[in-house]
């Protein structure tokens, strides 16, 4: 399941060749990091608006949809940087002593 | 790799039963949904910061930091909503067409 | 020269009766206050963005453009929320103890 | 009235020269633009958050607390890269066509 992330950050880094009108990624690349972080920071705010409409009407479907538009931007930008998904979740991952990591980090051959 | 966020996604739904004073994560859901907003705000700007940063001085340390600690904020938001990080994770896999992940992911050899 | 932000005020707040299709402003209202406070988020991102490409070409067109986006952005829905800049303006005299302003207030009329 | 932003623009640019230990703003200044920046964010998420508040409860309080600190950080930050409140007025001043703003302001009587 939760291999999500490191398949798009390979599909990502694929687009990365493309040409910019070749799809909406190709296309935010082209435009260079200033239009990432835009990105980055309409879509936070959009989460932010959706979980406070949440709060009143328990809805969670735009908090979904949102929070997986913001991870997408960051997942774009890391890209942009050459940064690897995986590096962010060995981050979070040391914080909080989530053991397991290395072993299984091996087992599917990343880095 | 990335049952990172599945254990985190665990680890802070257990903490949702601590006493307020007993840890971080504690502390913010017994300030509420605004406090954890806040935090998803603030630290969607220092992502941006640091990448801008990352730009000059190609340095990518700051930017790694930074992500995880939006990352995380955003998942202390989805447990406190009671959202799972599986259905952001589904989100975009639907988008993506990522299907079969397991067999999606060893066949790309997760390069 | 600073009366601008009253008379911007004073301006947005008959464009509440303008139709939706009638210019940028009365459409922004039309969509809501969710759409009202995105542009804040969006103006806001991009003043950082501004402010931080600034720091390394020491341009400041851009971050005069930006601020002004945001600043403009928060009159819209300051007008949207029944709110007059010159509670804005009020709360920050009070703070820094600039005096004067009942004075002023009541020789341009303002309440 | 709205001259607020200008004595506010000259104490910021005042307190340039103070020792760092002084004030909050001249702390802010010592701990550089990444920091000023920071606060922008914050405080831009606060009045999206208090007016997503407002909208429910009717409140305008907070709104106008959390606006008057994002127009606060946003003069720090002007003050830091040596831009004058004057010179976002006058761009505002400029996109609405606002000339004459005394008279202007006169004439519509600020109601």
């Amino acid at each position: 399941m939760s291999d999500v992330l490191i398949a798009l950050g390979n599909i990502l880094e694929e687009r990365k060749n493309a040409s910019a009108d070749s799809s909406y990624v190709a296309s935010l690349y082209g435009k260079g990091l200033n239009k990432i972080l835009e990105k980055v920071g309409e879509e936070a705010t959009e989460v932010i608006i959706a979980a406070k409409d949440a709060e009143q009407a328990q809805s969670k479907a735009d908090v979904i949809y949102e929070t997986a538009d913001l991870w997408f931007h960051t997942l774009v930008m890391l890209a942009h940087l050459n940064i690897k998904p995986e590096e962010i979740l060995q981050e979070l991952a040391r914080r909080f002593s989530i053991s397991g990591l290395d072993e299984k980090a091996s087992r599917t051959g990343n880095k």
